[in-house]
């Protein structure tokens, strides 16, 4: 039977997985949809997702390619596999897209947040989607060292260590802080054309520590003009991070109802 | 030892509890406020909460009274029991208040939250402190229906079958909706003198029947003006409401700092 190419949009809390992609004995995003697709389609196939995120990441907005033969109209796809996914894992929007179309390679930006909480004490309800802060912030310093971001830059000191890969060089196309629920909530808005390994985790620690104090905006800069490995900007914990957007070519994806 | 009466302001996620009134067998929020208050000051006491939240329900302002020895200066005493308590309850304010106050008896009025998803698919970040409409909801009307309760009325039409109590007048301060989330989320915010039991539960259920044309905003001014026991008012789920607040007269509470 002919294939069908079906580019999903889904949220997840990954409070529970070791991340969006396959691994043997860990539960993983990218697992539960194989096997809900397997329950619906009756079919092995394998799934291709924008970003890998991490363990313990979420994301409102994860993009997911796979084939599948046309057996379930494209609009019930999203109810289809949500009978057969976990409750933290909800599919909420579906569409055809050409053969060639790859979620992962074809994604022209990202957006991702990270979510501080910045209250005197935890905020419990929000305690799995933000990483709580307990020490005082200048929020105005944050600010401003937030848009330094902006641009083109080799983010080579905003990597994890170890990693290997030869172009750091990525375009960011915007570079935030909003606030939420009168200031108690501060999240950390970026799109890019890419992110490097623990790249967004890196900036929202450099912006933490220039917020408490601990470096100057200037050493972003600088750090974006002269790259080297470096540990003034701790990657802050997973469970502040979460995929909001996967920005794709709209000749991929013109049949897109959102 | 002399004991000093304190009141502590405090939050917590309700998912894994059967409400904050202690049950054998079952875990709830005064349980573990007891006992961690046993940990930190070594005495058996008893707390007593303003408002008993049933199984499942949250609060971020429930207020909490109880005697203990001064061995712990009050402004440590956040940061103490919540050394002792699970992730899932937070204390975020102590004061303390004269030997006759008492958190329940006193409570003057509070303030709850119901929360409505009403995104086509569930919010998966919000699955667990929203319940979610798929019905779509018409919200002019629902806005409308919000505020036929404030004043003082005999809420009998909104209190859980089988309740027993006599006087069902209570004074509603306060009634309206709210939209977080570019409007993905909907919030009925109510502050009153008092609430039956089930009531604000029962108060958004007979909202989102307006919203969704089941009933008339007319039914809900007549529930008021002639009450009955009646099913037109379904109780929503637990997992909607939240305590917000819990207001005292200020002369108990005046050395409080929020």
């Amino acid at each position: 039977m002919k294939t069908q190419n079906i580019l999903i949009r889904l949220s997840y809390d990954g409070t529970g997985y070791s991340g969006f992609q396959f691994q043997l004995n860990a539960p993983s995003v990218q697992e539960k949809l194989e096997k809900a697709i397997k329950k619906i389609y009756k079919v092995e196939t394998r799934v291709t997702g924008a970003g890998r995120t991490d363990s313990g990441v979420h994301a409102t907005g994860q993009a997911v390619s796979f084939p599948v033969p046309p057996v379930v109209p494209v609009e019930n796809i999203p109810l289809a596999l949500n009978s057969a996914l976990p409750r933290d894992i909800v599919v909420w929007s579906a569409c055809l897209v050409p053969a060639e179309f790859n979620a992962r390679f074809h994604a022209r930006a990202k957006t991702y947040t990270y979510t501080i909480d910045i209250s005197p004490y935890i905020q419990v309800l929000h305690r799995l989607y933000a990483w709580h802060c307990r020490e005082p912030l200048v929020l105005k310093v944050m600010e401003e060292a937030a848009h330094l971001f902006e641009g083109q830059h080799d983010f080579r000191s905003f990597r994890a260590a170890g990693s290997s890969i030869k172009n750091t060089v990525r375009n960011i196309k915007s570079s935030r802080l909003q606030y939420l629920q009168d200031k108690e909530l501060l999240v950390f808005q970026v799109t890019g054309n890419g992110f490097l390994y623990k790249m967004v985790r890196k900036m929202a620690g450099a912006l933490v520590n220039a917020g408490r104090g601990r470096i100057e905006p200037a050493h972003i800069k600088e750090a974006l003009v002269l790259p080297a490995d470096n540990k003034l900007f701790p990657a802050l914990p997973a469970k502040g991070l979460c995929l909001k957007e996967v920005f794709y070519p709209p000749h991929f994806t013109g049949g897109e109802v959102r």
